[in-house]
């Protein structure tokens, strides 16, 4: 039934915005709209509001979508299209399938943020034509997605994939999760923000930029802020993304010995602020890996940047309507 | 073709000994013989002498097996069925496969040691029935192999599985395979021996029970040497092993929240000598991994134990011969 014309909605739904857009059976965005996500008048208003985005892009479109992807940041279940926790949104189990659907007459499908950007990447993106890859997204958190053998891993519970959460030191810093030494706590966008705020507080005089960039109060030093400092030649911000890259080649190191991907894919915010840690890990793993994991490897930026959800949720959501998968 | 008389002949070589087995088709092991391998006397007699010993155990056999199998601790090519590199042999590009089938007039699947020892639990030991399974073994080295959405992961270059080499403590003693902090380095029965040897350097007081056990040698520590202290309840050993239980957990938790498995199996003579590790190591996952990735997960001691990978080895080449898989 599909032809050129065939188009989905993708939805990426996070905690600070919201990402819409039609994408044809080619991955490419024929229009799209991004909104913030206004947490803070709960789960109805929020969906409200991605009905009326989805009707506004239909209004203009050439061809009507035949269904609907959203990718959400939280922990979903795929088969019954509820969001059972999402942290960022304030979420549990919210059945955003079935209010969608209702809404738009339209077949929904739920999935993950990340999993969706992996899919998008996958099949659209940096990892175009290969089956055996690892996406990994450094931003806030951490997380990422693996192809194996040309399958998606989802694992026992749905949850596979959460690569932040591999340990890199076993005696490192806490972490939101509860654990000591994730590659999230040591290499996150939150974990880079802390380490730089608690070096501003040891030694003031040695954070005089980064206090600087962070218009003088310490608590709104970000990862964002410490690109901006690394951008001025910082030697405190340069030691701050040193050890947090020294985490990340540690993390990407233990990934590739047991993956073995032919292509780790790197994106998210972190990466997009310092673009030149695709280098600077490629340069560690190739130290540092067993070199018959590494031999094959191409370590690649992310090809579809922060539209990476959008697109991958609108193409499962594609896949999903159109083809029958042998699995 | 098969039938319940059905059976191959499964090789386990490994460094210090062969382990040749006729299994058949329902994993049982009909008859076996085990050899020390003789290292010293290079590729060519070892070989002949599998040969020798397939041809004993086929004079035995009611039926005659219909292939061979063969798992080899090194880096194989399973298409060509040459051993490209397999240390503990000193063996260096070595057509096993050519010379074994063209002795035998039988065809011979050649995979790694590791790989087959997964197999084998995964369809006739403790990973029956499951499809999202971590096999980790934890010997001299550590490997392992992993099923996930019920295929076995092979990776880009057919390495994938070198689960001891994922980092777990950056800043960690070297491993063998030239990073730091692998879990192998920490708890690896080399690891463990080298831990042992160097704390009764450092101390021969704390370390006389450690001494005694290794005959008045320090060179002959082993992590076997150090298992019979702490039956002894031996003070040093206890706290070398709870150092190296700390890195199998951290390696643990890493794993299960990347790949989510349903069962984790440990097996290889670290835990066989002592099982009590496998409750200690459940006990440390369930504290530190993240809830949703865990929940589903049980922990399970290896049901094949040191015939895994003869076993495993059979009936991979047993499907290799009888079934066409979809893949």
């Amino acid at each position: 039934m599909e032809d050129e014309n065939t188009s989905t909605i993708g939805v990426d739904l996070g905690g600070t915005k919201i990402e819409v857009a039609q994408v044809n059976i080619s991955g490419q965005v024929l229009r799209r709209k991004r909104l913030p996500t206004r947490v803070n008048e709960g789960p109805a208003a929020i969906q409200s509001e991605i009905a009326e985005t989805v009707l506004e892009l239909q209004k203009q479109a050439d061809t009507m979508p035949i269904g609907i992807g959203i990718g959400v940041a939280g922990q979903v279940d795929p088969v019954s299209g509820v969001v059972h926790f999402a942290m960022n949104l304030g979420w549990r189990d919210v059945p955003i399938r079935d209010v969608l659907s209702e809404a738009l007459r339209l077949p929904v499908f739920v999935t993950n943020d990340v999993r969706a950007a992996t899919w998008g990447e996958w099949v659209h993106g940096a990892g175009q034509g290969c089956d055996d890859l690892i996406c990994l997204f450094v931003g806030t958190g951490i997380g990422g997605g693996v192809v194996s053998g040309g399958h998606l891993l989802t694992g026992c519970s749905n949850t596979a994939g959460e690569l932040g959460h591999i340990v890199v030191d076993l005696h490192g810093p806490l972490c939101n999760c509860g654990n000591r030494g994730c590659m999230e706590a040591l290499a996150g966008g939150w974990a880079i923000a802390r380490s730089a705020r608690e070096a501003v507080e040891n030694n003031p005089s040695a954070g005089s930029v980064l206090l600087q960039e962070a218009g003088g109060n310490p608590e709104r030093i970000s990862a964002a802020t410490v690109a901006r400092a690394v951008r001025k030649g910082d030697p405190l911000a340069l030691k701050l993304i040193e050890s947090a890259t020294e985490a990340l080649v540690s993390g990407a190191v233990g990934l590739i010995n047991a993956f073995n991907p032919c292509r780790l894919i790197l994106g998210g915010g972190v990466i997009e602020g310092l673009p030149e840690l695709v280098d600077r890990i490629d340069r560690g793993v190739r130290q540092r890996a067993l070199a018959a994991a590494s031999a094959p490897l191409r370590i690649l930026p992310s090809q579809l940047g922060n539209q990476a959800v959008a697109i991958g949720a609108a193409i499962m959501a594609m896949r999903e309507l159109t083809v029958k998968d042998p699995d």
